[in-house]
């Protein structure tokens, strides 16, 4: 007998599958799931399958969302003439904790990556240009990281965009470059916005 | 909006209230469950549930088992004159790895610790003097963590089996102090193993 039983060895391997959890911490993990009273875990699991049963992406925007269209893009609030292209969901949410950015979103689910096999059509670049078809935007903010890949699909994105006559810019290098978006403070997206140049 | 969509923010409170997982990772798991294919979803929630309801304790070391005795117990070719007392079912794994150790086990699920307001009863001390009832244990190995409180129930434990005229030894201090168990490397384990004395 080198291991746990079988089914809590099958539980840590099962969970150490998940990202950035290595053997010990998917040990850990697993006692704590066995230790938990029966209400917390009916709660966990019904939130894993809610999220599953519920989550998709919004129609316009490709943002995930519960209802059919997302609250961004459902609001009446908005500043429709301007959306603001991002990487992922992730950097939508650091966008709204600032609190000054009023326009819509467009969420790509990734960035052109050919050493990853991920070209223009496997991101949501077609809808985002689905989305210029009426005179109503008036500006794209290409806000993707500032990254090789990120630099490159803003780049890509602007080349498709030009010939439609909509203004196109990029964040401001207020963002520290090679950092990721969803870890960057409030105040320095606020600076990145403010500070957006025109290709 | 503030946050993401509710069945996410589900989701990711639900993840948060594992043990080390952060708000940060919280999001990278829910975002890789809400990414798994249908059947390895399938595979993670039924390793959960199949873990709940196959593992319960030894009814003879109490350690964690799916079959009715541990394969510990029920083996024909351990040595039923030796157990050795262990604070938690990793600790068993540890001791397992090493190949040198053929008695059996107890697992005492915790040490005594009046400041967590864990008490003797609290943990398997009861289930442990009830297998010294018999001829067959003639010695009782103390492999608790050499920390304040395993010491402490190391001591404890000692003092209640030595009336019954076993054997009490505790693992030597080839072990360094403060450390945990599981983390120990196999060797040294050994040398712990072989160092014993008798209290």
């Amino acid at each position: 007998m080198d291991a746990f039983s079988p089914s809590l060895e099958n539980l840590i391997d099962s969970l150490a599958t998940l990202p950035a959890i290595g053997r010990k911490s998917a040990q850990r993990l697993a006692f704590h799931i066995l230790k938990m009273d029966e209400k917390s875990l009916e709660k966990f699991i019904s939130s894993i399958n809610n999220a599953r049963q519920l989550i998709h992406r919004c129609p316009v925007c490709c943002n995930l969302t519960d209802g059919e269209i997302c609250s961004v893009c459902s609001s009446g609030e908005r500043d429709r003439s301007l959306i603001c292209v991002v990487e992922n969901p992730k950097d939508v949410v650091a966008f709204e904790k600032t609190h000054e950015y009023n326009g819509l979103y467009h969420v790509l689910h990734g960035v052109i990556s050919p050493m990853n096999d991920i070209n223009p059509e496997d991101i949501c670049i077609k809808e985002l240009i689905g989305r210029l078809a009426g005179d109503e935007v008036k500006e794209v903010i290409l806000a993707t990281n500032p990254t090789v890949e990120g630099e490159a699909t803003a780049l890509f994105i602007s080349k498709l965009i030009k010939p439609v006559g909509v203004t196109v810019s990029r964040l401001a290098y207020g963002v520290p470059v090679g950092a990721e978006l969803e870890y960057t403070d409030e105040f320095t997206l606020v600076r990145a916005m403010e500070g957006r140049r025109t290709l």
